[in-house]
């Protein structure tokens, strides 16, 4: 079997399977793991202190295209995916690695472009880019390892419960968006250029949030990379639970409202926002609306259900919205990870 | 200018000096540095304990030909390359992070055998595979970020003293006459095809041996992957030193004299042996040969000369032997590492 026929979450299992099959327990390391493969990042006490990493790779024609992303913007975005997870598991991002694929006919003008935009980002979060690896290739793969650290809480998937009120931060669908008018070309205003531009190709990652959110207390969260179905799917599948979202709660921006009649499939499907989606009680959700810079928006909640497709659509009446497509899974989707081309 | 111009060495000062350039000194991850860009691996304080976390890239047809290793030993070989750079430093590694980029058209078993190779050798040094990513791509490429602590002190490049002797652990040139048995398809017997097979596709690090010289006081070591003349060169420019080699005196297997009549160009310049060059006094090395479990041999020492290639190479009467080659370095030297083919 090919892994385009598997997909990229059951090829996650089968090595994750085979890693736990040729693992020795008793070895410290084995020992002090906290988060292992699964979540969003990894996480294992070191002393008094837990260690948290994570790696995210952005390959040219799947996860960008030069033709409408600039360098300096990819070099924000590589180091912003991994801040991303970091923020989904509330911890403070420390270190990057940075391993650069490259063929030998890129402009050393253009690294420094590069570099000079994951170097912002990184110093806005207080990141130190310590070290990487430069290897030549016959296309542009960028692999960034982020590690951070948590004085004690940290957020997981797989502890949601239900009766708990499904929440996300900011809006939804706008990256996906903001990738169909790159590559549509789509003549838009100004305001919706800039703003659908910098959704797709230079997002701000969560990171202060997700810390707010462990310090009042949630214990559930993810990042929305896949989509907001397949994003949800894996917190339910994780907590062996079911969700049920209300269509008309979901926040979406007027801007993608006003020019993208299937903005429904977007919100749904687009992921890439790198917002943070998680699970708490009313209370809960109270208190962080005040602490927090952003919208704060409750979508649905968490149920016992245990119906085939584990996340489930409705609209005010209560009614079932069929959703079609899904979210981002690699090998299985073709070949560029722009689905809504 | 083209990267293939500058280089990969250039090119990583460049990058340095960037970083650097927006760098925020106060930030606390800053301050925690112990080794930053430009060594085997980075080092940082974490409270009572020393991280250490490095990254390396295997890139499909660039380091590795599938028509030349099995999947098995790609595993194990993505692993090594970074367990070496921890046994560099002296570190204990502890925790990897895999990134795999992988046409959809591999067979799912595949990933199984590599999965398998690279948890084996996982298993041996006690590291937990503890995350990763999976991404389509249109040609594989391998990212391995591997993380580590020492209780105290630790290897460098930068730390070497005119005056000490260079010594190497086992012996150089069998990867790179390994690589070539396998691109030239040669007939050798049973026990060369073996030890030349595992020196270039299985390399065992040299992580106890690291741990070993930090034990006996060596301060200054670099694993072998570059080639002896490249690596010793990096040591020297750490340093700011130069270096003195005795040909007679570096360590060539039998077998490799025996079937490569080039074998000096392969010892000097062939890389990707793994083995560890560190410098120290006679006193040292002394204690360090009654420790440990592999042959050590004196090869050199580091001079206060200032010549224009930091690395003499002299015969027994102290006549110096032009060279002629360099190690590996990448974008300059073409498209495939096996530059010995």
């Amino acid at each position: 079997m090919e892994l385009k026929e598997l997909g990229e979450f059951e090829l996650t299992k089968l090595i994750h399977a085979l890693v736990d099959k040729f693992k020795n327990p008793e070895q410290p390391s084995e020992q002090q793991i906290l988060v292992g493969i699964g979540d969003d990042a990894a996480a294992w006490q070191s002393n008094n202190r837990i260690q948290i990493a994570t790696t995210d790779t952005l390959v040219q024609d799947v996860h960008f295209d030069l033709s409408t992303s600039t360098w300096q913007e990819l070099g924000w975005k590589a180091l912003a995916v991994n801040l991303s997870d970091i923020a989904a598991m509330g911890g403070v991002p420390q270190y990057a690695l940075v391993s650069l694929s490259l063929p030998g006919e890129v402009e050393v003008e253009d690294i420094s472009r590069f570099t000079e935009g994951m170097a912002r980002l990184a110093s806005e979060f207080e990141v130190t880019i310590i070290g990487g690896n430069l290897t030549a290739a016959s296309i542009i793969v960028i692999t960034v390892t982020l590690t951070g650290c948590s004085q004690g809480k940290f957020l997981k998937r797989s502890t949601a419960r239900s009766g708990e009120y499904i929440a996300v931060t900011g809006y939804l669908g706008t990256s996906a968006a903001g990738l169909r008018m790159l590559q549509k070309k789509l003549t838009l205003n100004a305001e919706a250029n800039k703003l659908l531009r910098q959704a797709h190709l230079q997002p701000t990652p969560r990171v202060k949030e997700g810390q707010i959110l462990v310090q009042q207390g949630v214990k559930t969260a993810i990042d929305i990379s896949d989509g907001l179905i397949a994003d949800l799917d894996h917190v339910c599948e994780a907590s062996k639970l079911n969700a049920r979202i209300k269509w008309e709660q979901v926040p979406v921006h007027y801007i993608v409202k006003a020019n993208f009649p299937d903005y429904q499939e977007l919100a749904l499907h687009g992921g890439e926002d790198y917002e943070i989606l998680f699970t708490a009680n009313k209370n809960t959700i109270d208190k962080i609306r005040q602490n927090i810079d952003c919208q704060v928006t409750i979508i649905g909640e968490i149920t016992e259900e245990t119906l085939p497709d584990r996340v489930t659509v409705v609209d005010n009446e209560g009614n079932i919205i069929p959703y079609k497509g899904e979210g981002w899974e690699h090998f299985r989707n073709g070949t560029f990870k722009a689905k809504f081309a």
